[in-house]
């Protein structure tokens, strides 16, 4: 009785997550001026792209995001929501960046253990981990021709990164799965809630001298 | 024996629009003063890259642009001929516009029914079509690091994604696919013929207030 | 005794190309001043897209670059040597530019022996080998929201191009695939030493007079 209660909040967690990624999908659609079909590629994208990248990468095709239509549903919602309301996401900005800190940690743990359940090994489900959290938001500033932000800003990889390795050093040491997924999805959020209330943040390197130019 | 036929029509369509496709990709290379190879690039993958993501995401690999030579061959030709003659393409303006819209519709209505044959459901099913006719030009413009045009023009997808609907509808009602197919590609190319000569457009969301900055 | 040497040869040969690519990446991801998790991001890609990329479209899923740990090790080694040391590499200048034209050599031969051993047909394997040794700078440079240099300079793509040639042409002869091998690297590697010291290259179109602008 207790796993199909878990399997059903974890669907309801990944919905959250996919909603709130595709709502900054949209929004950046909107400040690049976009109709309102490029919107919902990006709302799509952004909430989506992540599973999809990591489904093609171990091999379980079609992805989920495209063979279930709930992620199609809740992608479109967020973002026919901000079309027409960009205004009214403005004012949500805080609870916005609660919400995507929560989906980062969720997509982080469920892509990890989906990596090891398809028999990847420890060290790659975690990256897959975190390439499951920082893929949409990665896609949606490509579609917007941008340097992808997760590769600069603060703790955002990292936070998503270190979730993901707590599930995969617990499955290594057989603890339950429940307990370690949820540790996991608290150390994401709470390092990605320390980025962005205190500032947290990786070094950078000294890039005044220009080290090389490759000729390739 | 209208079977054998049906399926010839297809490819030469197919194949016309792989070349249409491609000589758009030829194009923008030539306008960014690519080298030849850099153009012939450009050609091969706004001609196939739609068809190659949509089997990705199905299954079905090798993709077909992958395995049979012809699709390559349509492509490298139209990269050749816009690199040698540009200005001959220039003044095809108008039939080229014209391919263009055909292969968009025909693109969407073959990658709606291939969907349908690995499987998907129907939602899936017409966007995976709306996928194979658009993301050739997408993938075109992600090379030249610009915004996919896509994502901005006038009814480009959305035709696409009509046309896609109608053989997925027409394939959960039963009904004859060749009919169904036609219909679809009619739609799609109507729709764009009328966005290039009417200027039907979607709305654009009011972007002068800036909505939210996402932290990530 | 003979094939074992040769595997392991091949194995060394391909890490230490991936970690020259990686060191282009990382390189690049110094001068954008991105963090350290974004130059390790850029050093991953820059090493092993092509591979994975290839990979995707033969169907050999999960990619190796992603269930073989040591491609993620010299990958990660290149990143962290890159962002403490920019100085240091920017010594090796020299060095780097022939350590990667051996890694495009080989990744452009063995990327052509994988996709044959896959079953793909001739012309599809020889243009897989080049992608295997192209994607991987494409895929960094996108991931900076660049053209990718590869579809501008100098007798890249075509020497990769042409090495894979060789691998393809020797096993339709079935001539001694060792051989082969290295015929087909040499000859890469000496197209793109001769494009770095003499300045071979393609034509360029005379893009002036702008030729088209399609509307999609």
């Amino acid at each position: 009785m207790e796993e199909p209660a878990m399997e059903t909040l974890l669907l309801v967690l990944d919905l959250v997550g996919t909603f709130v990624f595709a709502l900054s999908g949209a929004t950046a659609g909107v400040q690049h001026r976009l109709d309102l079909f490029g919107v919902l590629v990006l709302s799509y994208a952004a909430g989506n792209a992540g599973g999809i990248i990591r489904d093609l990468l171990i091999g379980a095709v079609p992805p989920a995001a495209i063979s279930d239509w709930r992620y199609l549903a809740v992608s479109l919602l967020a973002g026919i929501v901000t079309f027409w309301r960009p205004s009214g996401i403005g004012r949500l900005r805080s609870p916005v960046q609660l919400f995507d800190a929560a989906g980062l940690a969720l997509f982080a743990v469920a892509g990890a253990q989906k990596a090891l359940a398809f028999g990847l090994n420890p060290v790659m489900a975690a990256l897959l981990g975190m390439l499951t959290g920082i893929g949409g938001g990665m896609t949606r500033d490509l579609l917007l021709a941008e340097i992808p932000t997760v590769l600069r800003v603060d703790l955002y990889a990292v936070a998503a990164l270190a979730g993901a390795a707590v599930v995969v050093i617990g499955s290594v040491l057989w603890l339950p799965s429940t307990a370690v997924t949820i540790a996991g999805a608290i150390l994401c959020f709470g390092l990605r809630f320390g980025a962005i209330r205190r500032g947290w943040h990786l070094p950078v390197a000294d890039g005044r001298e220009p080290p090389i130019s490759l000729d390739c």
